[in-house]
């Protein structure tokens, strides 16, 4: 039976977003995970480093040798740091693997844009011609037949979902948008420092890498390719004391006569057919509890008339649709599977 | 394709327990639900009271009348206040259908026990008798033929499943023991009061009910039958400031010789065909995170040989093991199902 | 020797800003409470109601009988409801006795402004002309002459004091102003509910009462008198699971040539000589952990020269600088004390 | 002015131990900070290691050289890991300092007490001697008259104020005690790790060091000095979500006819004098909120007749009166200051 399944492999995966691949990849119907590869682990039983999948997985971590991870996988996924994964994604590549990268070395489609923010240059441009960006509601046809898909950060997701309809439409001023971002700490990932360190966070609440996180090109880039022109945005992530989640609030002034009714039609028109982006009713605002585990984006918006502002709130679980779960939807697509497969689960509330 | 599956009714469906089994049953290959009852929130569809299941449902709730739900369901969910749930069960049981009683209603053989802990009379003795403790791991046989399950309370599925082995084996003083669980607020039910306001529990910490809390009877009561005389056991909740999760360290003194290894064997001797109990490596203990949201119960023991006690810690995930998913576990071994169906789900980590 | 300690009445004390302002009170060395009100817990300790003050007073609460109290204390804080506070701070006034009142009701100068977003007339709006906005870093000279203080909302501190040195220069675009906060759940007040029920709140993160807040006229009407224009903001508030704090988060457009140098030391030098304002040295953002229970009002900016925006983060205790401890930093100014008097503690930390 | 005040060196001062001791000292009325110490800070102000302390101390970090300290301090409280503060306090007793050690070094009287569980020899077993331990509550005409205290931890601290009185007068079966203590995080110091990382904690819930935690001879060895026999006791602490505060649960069988209100009034008897300790009415149990920043440790006490054990729960902050808030009252006492100098406030709520 198992025969038949996809064989997956996950390279990096001992920080959350390899742990929160293995946990969805288990009730996917199509797939089985048949590699996992870890430098410090290699060895060790990944249930050592997550204990939670105790009795649902025996393999054992390995080190990343693509020739080798590629006799026992026919898909991965990668979740290494940026930088380490250019090369990785390229011999996997060459190897003829299908892959979604959940770096952010192929999300950049202009390496020069990449080298000014993550201050390293790009040693495959060529690679990146034919990386897709992997946001599905926006760029379905080509995740369909690619075969590298770039998936987008946590705070992307939730930012250019939360902008698309209205700045596609020409709705907004472009040089108006402030993003202003709330994550859980599991955005940070599992590294140890005091700056996560329990009692430094919890009961805390700080704003950090003002205008400067490197997420800002990559929603500046989904933003220009809607508008039709350059988008320069205001973009502040904050850390906020809860484990997973990013609310994200977003304002724009309006251009024309839109007022609530008319925004919130366009938003439900043009997510009517997703699956994963939940339109709130009218005058309701997302709650990050909502979407824990799940795949969903939530998305509530109004029209506050004494100022001519839209402002729009979504709300993703960052290592789900922020992350493996977005992955998984993209591999759907890639592979012709159905695309809510394995992720059409409610969220974990409470 | 639906109506060959079974049909589910979930009656008090908007307590954290309810809102639970619907979750949970959303991913059940086998059954549909095709009835929520909620007094309070009759005409109002689920996902109003739980937004969270919003695109996953369009079930309205709908008053408790046992005739009318028993034209819609096969099988009935009570997640029922105590004492409310005596009538509900027997008018669903005259109508021939199988049920898990997730209340208290029908835990304790007794009915004059019942009477002391519950200050109620119960008004169906006879409906007793025949009702089984829904505790897969020591009554599945009883289960698979019963049509009336009383499921276990949350605390005393992390306290008896602690402690049957080695009650059961005669290996600990059964006047000795003592049990001192720590749970997340959910326990406490989806009804606001100022002992569950947030910022009232938050950064807080207590013991309550100290002697005195209602699970006592129905601990005893198993451990008794275990152990083949009557057991009195001093048992302590204590609230901790998190959603979900119970951790239960358990205290006896050991009448033999029984080291570490020895006490560690007997518990993976007793529970190696067990799907659901995670007896940990030795000199390991559990974590709540590790089963958040899964039907696990994970286990550690040892054996102090400086005080001759022995200590057991187990966790759970109050509302999955200690409630929907353990009822769901009982409905698969009640229906023939498999009995892991819907269920074998790794933990949310982090 | 407490004869000659200036007598205080509390009155609605058993709300977290009525406790805030005993625990204060208690360290305070020319002060001693007198009397406290509540109606609901009449005859009761104080210490029945707020176990943290066991110990320390031996107080009853009484009915709020103005006539009873006025004859036991010389100084009045009011943390009633608003629109109850109305006839209470007129009854204080009509007496003789100094007030600092932490309701909404006497903080909108223009009684048309109050009605309209707090939909009650204003019954004293003659009294509304004498009450002074208790915002010592912009009303000083104004509240150590006056009898009567509206203390500012937990909000409005945060975002005045982000924003007076640059609005009162003239360096930003009043039309351009965003302020985004969030807030700890103590924020919500001692009410139960099911909006603030632990698991309701506990790793979840909303936006809320997006464009309506009733702190917004109040922001306005302090940033209108700073920049002589009428200023029109959008202001949204978010629920945070943390008991206590405040971070607000600003953006405005700059107008001239003002970059993160020039800014900086504009605000360095407008709060020099505040002894409860924390300039943070360039590059540095303030958290609420360094501020929880203390009155400061901890300070970052920066100029984001890829956007023309500034962006200002401020962060407070809103019990304590957001509500009791700048209630009494207003009282020692009105009494003639130090204006530090009780109230320069370092911050709880972690 | 400052002159006058006794000048205090903390050593070992960006832990958060030495932290809060000084933010307590700072409001301190007798006393002044003129030394602090960490290798890995020096020459940094301390407010960069503590922020929260900022504007409220202008002090520089320094290497711990005793002869240069103790120029310019006339007490010192070392915050040092144990091991490390062997030496240290050595010497500043050399140089005739009067020294509160916060370590474990000095607590146990028998040195192979010491190297069994701390896995070390003691170099001065001559100064262990004349070491008294400092729990006023047991030990206050010691403490006065001596030059090196060592402070309690902070589970010990909790553990034997709860046994005290009923040990001492031998009401209780001392091969009974099992001590079940939960502890929020700070407890674990300020070195970052895997296991305090935030998303690893939130949320979880764990016992550590089932049996081998090396507070526990520390417990033994007062209770037998209060029991006047050798005590052994089962001790296992647990790890909560929260940031501060400690809540011990402990159960002891009774050995004569002690009910509730017997017991009960042999600690209000016990304690009645104590200026930290409060013994709550009857059936009441402490919470760790009531004692959130304050020297307290609240003691509720109960005796189950079903099991014929005496429960009692304690609650202090670990921080204070489980260390810095003790380490200061040892202080007042060792300088003939008023015992309750700096200490007498309310805790933080919420």
């Amino acid at each position: 039976m198992n025969n038949k399944k996809l064989k997956i492999a996950i390279t990096g995966s001992t920080g959350y977003t390899g742990g929160e691949l293995y946990r969805l990849l288990l009730q996917h119907p199509a797939v089985t995970v048949t590699a996992v590869t870890s430098e410090k682990s290699a060895g060790q039983p990944i249930t050592t480093i997550f204990p939670h999948l105790a009795g649902l997985t025996e393999l054992l971590c390995e080190p990343l040798d693509p020739d080798i991870i590629a006799k026992k996988a026919d898909f991965v996924f990668l979740a290494l740091p940026h930088v380490m994964a250019q090369d990785a994604v390229y011999r996997f590549h060459v190897l003829g693997k299908k892959i979604v990268d959940l770096s952010a070395d192929y999300r950049l489609s202009d390496p020069a844009v990449y080298e000014q923010w993550y201050e390293h240059s790009h040693r495959y441009p060529e690679l990146l011609k034919i990386a897709v960006y992997g946001l599905p509601e926006l760029h379905r046809e080509k995740i369909k037949k690619s075969a590298l898909i770039a998936n987008p950060g946590c705070y992307p997701t939730g930012a250019i979902l939360g902008l698309a309809p209205i700045i596609k439409e020409g709705w907004i001023d472009p040089k108006s948008i402030i993003i202003d971002s709330k994550s859980g700490v599991s955005g940070a990932g599992r590294s140890s420092s005091l700056a996560y360190h329990y009692p430094e966070v919890n009961e805390g609440l700080m704003a950090y890498k003002i205008g400067t996180h490197r997420h800002t090109p990559e929603i500046e880039q989904e933003l220009s390719a809607l508008s039709g022109g350059q988008v320069t945005i205001s973009f502040t992530p904050h850390l906020i004391p809860m484990n997973r989640g990013i609310l994200t609030t977003i304002y724009a002034s309006v251009l024309k006569q839109a007022d609530s009714g008319r925004v919130h039609a366009l938003y439900q028109k043009f997510y009517r057919s997703e699956p994963f982006v939940r339109v709130l009713p009218r005058d309701q605002f997302p709650n990050v509890r909502n979407v824990r585990s799940a795949n969903f984006c939530d998305i509530g918006v109004t029209v506050d008339s004494r100022t001519g502002r839209v402002v729009v709130v979504t709300a993703i679980d960052n290592l789900v649709k922020g992350a493996a779960g977005q992955a998984i939807q993209n591999m759907n697509l890639m592979m012709g599977f159905d695309e809510i497969a394995g992720l059409k689960c409610a969220g974990l509330f409470p």
